[in-house]
Parts: C-alpha cells; sequence; structure tokens
C-alpha cells in the first residue's frame, strides 16, 4: 500500500509540473506575442489552453481517487491539497496567458501603434516569477519560494504606474485610447499571474515550512 | 464515527453558509459605495474584509481535519472537495468586493461625475447570481445552480458592452477618462464575480449531479 501511494503520488506531482511547463509555455508566447506584435503566435495560445483545461481536470480527478483510494493523513494529506490549489492555480494563469493573447491579438489590428510602456519590464518579472515558483515546487524549496513573494510587490508597483503612464499617454494623444486600454488590460493579467504565482509559492512554503503566509500584507486578489 | 463525522460535515456546510452571508453583504455595501457614491460604505467593505479572510483560513482548516481524521470516501469526500473549492471562491469574490470599494471611493473623489452606464444593470445581476449560487450550495439544488450558468453569459456580454460604451463617452469629453476607468474596473470585478459565482454553481452541480459542467464554452477565466 505505502509504495504504492508514493507511486502514485509521484505520478500526480509529475502530471503538476508537466502543466506547470505546458502553461509556461502559453504564457511566453503570449508575451512574446505582445512583444513582436505577432498574430500567429497570439492564435497559438488561444488554441493551446484546451490542453491546459483538460489536464487541470486530470490532476482533479487524480487527486480525488489518491485520497479516496488512500486516505492519506498528515503531511502526505496536506502535499495533495497542495497540489490540488496549485493545479488550479496553474489552470488559471493559463487562462490570464490567454487574455494577454487576446490583447496582442487585437493590439496587432489596431492603427496607432504605442509604446509598450512597462509591459516588457513585467513579462520579465512575471516569466521569472513563474519559473522560480515551479522550482520551488518540484524540489519543495521554501527558500526559492520566498523570492517569489518578494517580486510580487515590484509588479504591484509597476501596475499602478502603467496606469498614470496609459492616462497620461492618452491625454496627449486621443489616438492611443484603444491601444491604451489594452496594454492597461495586459498590464493587469500580468500583475494577476504574478498574484497566481505567489499563491503558489505560499502554497510551497506552507507545505514545506507548515505556516500560514497567506493573506499576507500585500495580497490584493 | 459515522455520526461525529455528520456532525462535523454539518459544521463546516454552516461555515461556509456564514462566510458566504459575510462576502454577500460586502458585495452588495460595495456596489451601494458605488451606485450612491458613497465612501463611508467603501471604507466599511475595505475593513471588513480582514474577517472573510481568516474565515477562509479557519474552514480550509476544517477542510484538512476532517479528511485526516474521518477519511470519507466517494460522496463525502467529493462534498468536502467541493467544500474547499467554494471556500476559495468566496474568499475572491470577497477580494473582488474590495477592488469595487476601492473603485467607489476614487470615484467620489473624481472631479467630474460620470453616468454609471450598465453597472446599475450589471451590480443586480451579479448580487441575484451569488445568492442563487449560495441557494443552490445550501440546498444542495442543481436546478437552481443551473440558472446561474445562464446569467453568466448576459454578465459577459455586458462587460464587453461597457467597454464599447466607455470608449465613446471618453471620446466624446475627455475629462471622463479617469472615472472611464474606474467604471471598467469595475465592470469587470462584476464579470468576475459572475465568474465566480458560475463557479460555485458548477461545483453545487458537479456535487449533485456528478458531471463536469466546468470549461464550457463561455467561461473565460
Amino acid at each position: 500500500m505505502e509504495r504504492h501511494f508514493q507511486r502514485d503520488l509521484e505520478q500526480l506531482k509529475s502530471n503538476v509540473i508537466k502543466m506547470g511547463s505546458l502553461v509556461e509555455q502559453n504564457l511566453a508566447d503570449a508575451l512574446e506575442a505582445v512583444l513582436k506584435n505577432d498574430a500567429t503566435t497570439a492564435s497559438k495560445v488561444i488554441s493551446a489552453d484546451g490542453a491546459v483545461n483538460k489536464m487541470e481536470i486530470e490532476i482533479d480527478n487524480g487527486v480525488v481517487d489518491l485520497l479516496a483510494l488512500q486516505q492519506p493523513v498528515a503531511s502526505d494529506l496536506r502535499l495533495i491539497l497542495a497540489i490540488q490549489k496549485i493545479n488550479n492555480d496553474l489552470e488559471r494563469i493559463g487562462d490570464h496567458a490567454v487574455n494577454i493573447a487576446e490583447s496582442a491579438y487585437r493590439l496587432v489590428e489596431t492603427p496607432q501603434e504605442e509604446p509598450l510602456l512597462e509591459i516588457p519590464n513585467m513579462a520579465k518579472i512575471a516569466k521569472e516569477m513563474f519559473q522560480q515558483a515551479l522550482d520551488a515546487f518540484i524540489h519543495l524549496n521554501a527558500q526559492l519560494a520566498q523570492s517569489v513573494l518578494e517580486s510580487d510587490d515590484r509588479m504591484d508597483a509597476l501596475n499602478r504606474g502603467m496606469n498614470s503612464q496609459v492616462i497620461r499617454m492618452i491625454k496627449k494623444d486621443q489616438k492611443t485610447l484603444e491601444g491604451g486600454l489594452e496594454l492597461l488590460r495586459i498590464s493587469r493579467n500580468l500583475e494577476r499571474v504574478a498574484d497566481l504565482t505567489t499563491n503558489i509559492a505560499e502554497e510551497v512554503i506552507f507545505h514545506t515550512q507548515a505556516r500560514i503566509v497567506k493573506h499576507h500584507a500585500t495580497e490584493k486578489g
């Protein structure tokens, strides 16, 4: 029984990591679509989301089966519940990648080409945070997870900064209105991606150190 | 053991319902703050969110304890996992209520008073959806849950409509820019509240009918 359980748990973890890689690729593609003004890559992200949703359901069913058949307790139980939440967070990051890809698609169509302002910077940080959170989960490394939490404040500040920069841009030239709104959408989606990678990091810390860091002062929802 | 389990499960359900009522009140207050341009009510929502976050953690711990001590299987296990997800959805709706309250707060400060466009309509639908989803959970009523799903498409359409209405408004009078952006924020938060109540309704349907309606065609993330 015990060996059987460990094997199933490893399988579940490896599926989450596989899903993480898929979402990581979609996020990277969505951001490339924005930065390179590339509608083809944007479409690719939108059609790849079905696979992410399918994996989420599979992992969710795996969680239920493992709980029902093996009835784990203590640390194993908490790890499985953490996996369930991380699975959900990953699926939502996938949704934000789709939103970003849709914005990229619409930006290609706006006649005016706006400067991307803080978006390249935010994209870089979001990708780093995601990679760190996934690595922290793979190695159950609380220290690495901690560094994700620290980046989240920077993303919040950049997102707020985007708001005032876009308002200034539109006031200077009203032709940038539609494009500017699209940039705000991308900024907000990136800020949400940062929040969700923060959730993943918090789950890792919670599991490894069994202390609650949720609802820390900077969390926004 | 069995009676003990049923009592604990009822306790857990009743805590979720209590949390649901708290979030329902915060959402109603946040919307009243927007509709009546009332900063005092907005502040009330912002300070009430701590209680919601505290309840989420308590319910989450209750879930872990119940799984660890009672090791339920089959239908009971699925109900507990559904409760865990609904708990998380409720907490996130609470966060959106805070976001709406913050927008209300900033709207009070904008010199220009904008028309609220579709916001009153969206507010009414969001509150109805929330109430129906919570009732569907209380009575495990799949039919009621189904009606929540149907309203979600309307909210998506209204949110898209808001976007073009606000763009028109700003183009006509650039002084409405800041207020218009705030209205878009509120609209988007309401659309997310509708998504999350839809998630709750889907969990109820999933539990009562054991079929997956997640990732239905209209879901957006």
